[in-house]
């Protein structure tokens, strides 16, 4: 076994989990990520944890829905399972990101559905998700194996201690800023300039620890829910939409609401989402990527959004976390998250300060303000 | 996929587990077992019972337990899933089947007595255990993937009901004897001449469905549980007891005890297990092999056992479904099968009429008294 595997391991049971002794701990290992179950076990072992490990496998969900027929129900072992359990990791890394292609959307949406109880279950426990490096994820990044385990690893091997506390730093500002303003001035980009209101909302110190609210392994952002958003974005970090690759977004803001859009590929895609309801035309979060072991897309989302450098918007819905208790931020049935490269020819402000220049931040060394 | 795994699951969910509607059923899935874990998904879905994935990795579980260090505890989420679960599908079929040599046994011991509230529930529930064939299973009988693959697909995709309504009429001519008689006298073996009292016991009709109480698949044998036992046997069918391999054992009963034992190899193994405790010496099964799919040994007591026109005998505990309510047979820490070829130059008889000889029953058309 790759000897990363295990300090992948020991950093999700350890920093992101919190995992004690006798806590009651699923399991959840994809077709390929079998290396990374056992090194979790033996980790597992060692605390004292108590383990019952799940098959994730999309072959086998894939086969049970395509030859269901009728109502969907979820099974009181399912439910039992996830209520008795204080953390569930899932370990992702299947054999082809592709696998479920042929399933029907309304076949997926009622199967999600009926185990919507089972999904609330999952999400009250310690829940974090990672991945295994396997062949199938290394395709989809258009890497060779080596090179993607390399990358996987530089993802997930951070001091996550040092990073949560840089990242506390921008928190702070966020949370007592009112405005955000992004600015992309390359010559070879439209440009961005683009204002948000963040004012009253609490961001996330994303740090890959549900001691942070944080359940991605690996992480590494700073988000917040915007609103009464205004003015021109341009994205240049390809993304994949509902199976669907599209490039170079352009979006028009206007009194917070998407009045107009472009894209140089994929522009239908775009156009289905903002369609879906109200809300998807409103952002949902605003996102600062800040882990800088990831270098470049890969076209995962887990690792895509907390690219180094990177800030990302998303039109739909806002997470709880970033809301005052019982406020309702923006509602949606889609959260879909748009990236742009922050690394040089930028800038971003907090109530007209720069906090960010040419992707360096104000408590960095070479910061010019 | 081969075809004949999705025969195998059909079998598995129709026969012997009998799933309906609606049922809670947890596949443990093996390492290897992969594809036949698709084809009992797909049959499960096709059904409309509910599903749970576990991840069977003795690899797991070898980390795990060499890791654990201190006292074991059963999860409540391992309790609350098997409790909930009407039935559990056991699909054998790992990637080594010595990946568990190295954990000292004392562990195995801890962790199984914490996990006994846990085994109880899954066997309270309709469980069947099966294999997929593997390549490891495959080396461990000596065989080519190729070949042990029809091999396990004889023995599994039998026609049940046929097999069941024969194995009927064996098992009420045991049911209404008194006494057993093996003999075999073969010029190249130690002659064999056993009787055993069978009065007052039921034998199990194990037909490979938990309809018939028979846990297997694939099954096909008759058995009940003995006393009384007087004279000797010879065992020419070679089989692994714990980890060593033990060829042409000799025993020999007086009184219902063993008091006399040899074997050309392996004596040492077969003398530790009659020395676990007095009930080890006495035996607590006969059984008489019916599957004629299963027609070579492959050092798996799953299809060993089960050989057509084999009798074994099994020194140590005997089941509850073969005593009377309320009555306690042989009691012991140990159930070792040992097994003999009646395919020639044997008979068997009940109470002096002989049932079987040379491998053909009395039912059977070529069959002599």
């Amino acid at each position: 076994m790759d000897e990363r595997a295990r300090e992948h391991a020991e950093v999700l049971v350890g920093w992101s989990a919190r995992i004690e002794a006798g806590d009651d701990v699923i399991v959840d290992v994809a077709e390929d990520a079998h290396d990374l179950g056992v090194a979790v076990a033996e980790e597992l072992g060692a605390v004292g944890a108590n383990i019952v490990s799940t098959y994730g496998s999309d072959e086998l969900s894939r086969a049970y829905l395509k030859a269901h027929d009728g109502a969907f129900e979820a099974g009181d072992h399912a439910l039992a399972l996830l209520e008795n359990a204080d953390a569930y990791l899932r370990l992702g890394g299947g054999r082809n990101t592709t696998a479920t292609a042929d399933v029907e959307s309304e076949t997926r949406q009622a199967y999600s559905k009926a185990h919507s109880e089972v999904r609330e279950a999952r999400m009250d426990t310690d829940w974090v998700s990672t991945v295994h490096p396997t062949r199938s994820l290394a395709q989809q990044a258009g890497m060779a194996y080596d090179e993607y385990q390399d990358f996987v690893y530089d993802a997930v091997l951070r001091d996550w201690g040092m990073l949560s506390e840089r990242m506390a730093n921008v928190k702070e500002r966020l949370d007592e800023g009112s405005e955000v303003r992004i600015v992309t001035e390359r010559d070879d980009h439209p440009r961005t300039d683009v204002t948000m209101s963040v004012e009253g909302r609490t961001a996330v110190n994303s740090a890959a620890s549900v001691a942070y609210d944080s359940h991605n392994l690996p992480s590494g952002e700073v988000f917040t829910a915007p609103y009464d958003t205004e003015g021109e974005v341009f994205f240049d970090v390809p993304m994949t939409i509902n199976a669907k690759r599209v490039r170079n977004v352009r979006l028009t803001f206007d009194d917070g609401e998407v009045v107009g859009f472009a894209a140089e590929q994929g522009e239908d895609a775009l156009e289905t989402v903002l369609n879906t309801d109200e809300g998807a035309r409103r952002l949902g979060e605003l996102g600062l990527g800040m882990n800088r072991g990831i270098d470049r897309v890969t076209d995962n989302i887990l690792f895509d959004e907390k690219m180094g450098d990177t800030v990302h918007l998303a039109v739909g819905r806002a997470y709880d976390a970033n809301l005052p208790e019982g406020e309702e931020g923006n509602q949606s049935a889609v959260h879909v998250d748009l990236i742009t490269d922050v690394s040089e020819e930028s800038f971003i402000e907090i109530d007209g300060d720069v906090i960010q220049r040419d992707g360096t931040f104000w408590f960095e060394d070479d910061f010019e303000a």
